[in-house]
This record gives C-alpha cells, sequence and structure tokens, in this order.
C-alpha cells in the first residue's frame, strides 16, 4: 500500500515568537510509520513540530500550522491508498497574527477561529478505493463524540483514545467501524498498537 | 561563582492539551551552563521544556509553567550569587484553564493575564553581593525598551537580542549594563557568546 500518515501536533502563531500548541509528542506517528515501513509498505510522512526521532521515509513534508498540513495532506491524498490521521492538529488557530512581538502590558485577549477539518475535507474527496483512519482524542467517556466524527466526516475507522496517551508510551484504544463495530483494546506499547491498527486498516480494503 | 541560570521556554496550559507556548529552544541556556561549568563554577539549572540535550549540572529543577519558574528562582536566589535569567518565560497565561479538552464549536477567545514578574521580584530581594543578568528578547530596534527594564528591575547587566535569537545558533547582542555603557558585540556562535557573556557577569562583582 501507498500510505499517508500525518504525525506531531501543530503550531498556531500569536505572534513572532507565541504561539499556541499541543502536547502531541509524535510517538504514535514514529510507531505507525515505522510498522508500515516493516509491513513492505511505502510512506508519506506528514510532520508537524516534534522532538521525538522519526524513521526516515522516502517522502516526508514537514509542516507547522493547521493550514500547512491541511494543504499538504489535500496535494497528498489522491496518490495514497490509506491516510492515517495521527497527527494532533489544532482545531483552533489566532485570528490575527502580529508581526512583532506582543510587548508585556496589562490584559490580553486572544480571539480565535477554527482550522481547516482536514479529516472532513479528505471525507469528501475519498475515492471508493480510498481508505481514511481518523484519530478522535477525547476526555474519557467522550466514545459518544467520537462515533459521531466517524459518520460526519466519512471516516472508515476512527481511534478512541483518551486525552492520557498524549506523551505516553501506551495506549488504550477503542476502534469505532463505520458499520458501527466496536472493539476495545488492551492497554498496549505504542509500536503493538501500531501494528495492530496496520492490519485493522488494511482490512479496510476488503470491505 | 554558584550561579542560577534559567533556560528554555515556559508553556501556559488552555486546557488538559493544548498550551501557549514559545520558541525558545534552550539553546542560550545550554551554552550558558556549559561555559559556566568550564569555568569551575557551581551551577543550579531551572529548565522549562526544550527537546536540545542539556549539560548535566549538580541541581537541576524542571518546571512548565511561569508560576513554577518564578517560584523556583525566588526559592533558589538567595543561595547564589549570580542569576543568569535566559529562559524565555511567558508574559501572558490563560486566565481560566480547562480540565477537559475543549471541544472544537465555532470560536474561541483565550482571555489572559500578565504572569509573575521574576525579575522584578529578583531585583526587590537581590542583596548588595549579588547580581542579575537578565535578557530582553525584542524586535530590532527596540533597545529603548531594554534599557527601560534595565533600571525599572534592578538589573546590572541586560542583553538585549532581537528575536530571530531563538532557534538560531547564533545571536547579535548589545549589552546594557545599569551605569548607561552599551557594548554591541559581533555576530557570535552562542558558545562563544556565553563564554564572553559570563566574563562580563564575573566583572560586575567588581563594580
Amino acid at each position: 500500500m501507498r500510505i499517508l500518515i500525518t504525525a506531531g501536533p501543530t503550531r498556531e502563531p500569536i505572534d513572532a515568537v507565541r504561539y499556541i500548541g499541543n502536547r502531541s509528542s509524535g510517538q504514535m506517528g514514529a510507531a505507525l510509520v515505522s510498522a508500515a515501513l516493516a509491513a513492505g509498505h511505502e510512506v508519506t510522512l506528514i510532520l508537524g513540530p516534534v522532538s521525538v526521532a522519526m524513521p526516515s521515509v522516502s517522502r516526508r513534508i514537514d509542516v507547522e500550522t493547521a493550514a500547512q498540513m491541511h494543504q499538504a495532506v489535500l496535494f497528498e491524498f489522491p496518490s495514497h491508498d490509506l491516510l492515517m490521521m495521527a497527527a494532533a492538529v489544532a482545531d483552533y488557530r489566532p485570528k490575527h497574527v502580529h508581526s512583532g512581538k506582543l510587548a508585556r502590558k496589562g490584559s490580553l485577549t486572544i480571539e480565535c477561529e477554527p482550522t481547516e477539518d482536514i479529516l472532513a475535507d479528505v471525507g469528501r474527496m475519498k475515492r471508493a478505493n480510498q481508505r481514511c483512519v481518523g484519530f478522535s482524542l477525547e476526555m474519557e467517556g467522550s466514545v459518544a463524540r467520537a462515533k459521531e466524527k466517524l459518520a460526519r466526516k466519512n471516516v472508515d475507522l476512527i481511534v478512541y483514545n483518551p486525552t492520557n496517551t498524549m506523551n505516553s508510551l501506551s495506549v488504550q484504544a477503542v476502534l469505532l467501524w463505520a458499520d458501527g463495530r466496536e472493539e476495545k483494546l488492551a492497554v498496549l506499547a505504542k509500536a503493538e498498537f501500531a501494528k495492530l491498527l496496520l492490519g485493522r486498516a488494511a482490512k479496510l480494503f476488503e470491505i
């Protein structure tokens, strides 16, 4: 398969030095890339700013913001069979980016707007022979929100995982399929989980 | 000398996964620590979340937020001769931290308040036999703002450097003394700059 994997956080600039970030370490993405390469697949990686070491791939696109990741994914997806959207893309970005460095004086209000919805856009452009795996990082007990995303965004399989997955070496996920199936997994090391998920994703093409 | 060095950025939580960060890499702090150890000084390092390798010191305190760094500096400063405040401490933090993960819906407004002013507090508690070196990261041409900080915060020496110093391996700084002297330096590698600055800081004790 030709697999497109996104990984890491995005950063949304507030001014020349400050940004809104998130705690994604990129470890899940790194595990997926390793598992995909080990299984002989061709991998394109679209990567936000991370500090963990990433396995080297034939094609890697470094991005910073959600807008850049959106553009890269929409450009790359048509030439791939499968998208695994492991990146923790910012949902919000400051409406106005100050070109200088904001001086410290009084209070500061940062008005934010929603970023592009990458999964939803991919869901709209997806061909019959393509598949898409999404990730839904939620507080515990919010499987309902993950299910709603699955249907609304035309995703084939969503990985629901609790927020404490970030920066952790292990993951306890629930897999949610478009046909309503649910699979609750045990606590797994990210490497084991990546291998399992890749197997489930391969089976999506038999549907 | 017993030198207290702060390094790296701080992160100010917005919710369980998002935060306001800045582009400080911690490289300047790492260079200062290396130069201080090489010169035989005793170093305590107070460090924000960085991904660069830090030289090992006998005493290291890892912090995340400006409030934690403020508390650590005020606790440590009395037992040190010199503070070198190389950390890029956030000037603002969200007023309210959401305990969960904010869902993406509509727009988002983040109300921020100023953080503790660490340098100013150190300036107030500084004994006659202690010295303090501050850093002022400003847009080009804002030396005036750095000078104003120097006087208001009772700092002995301020390093004015332009915002493009962040994540760069080199630095072009202007040193500003409390007595009004200014020293404009050439572009230097951070290691060279650290050695030079440490020499200047040592001379502050002869004043």
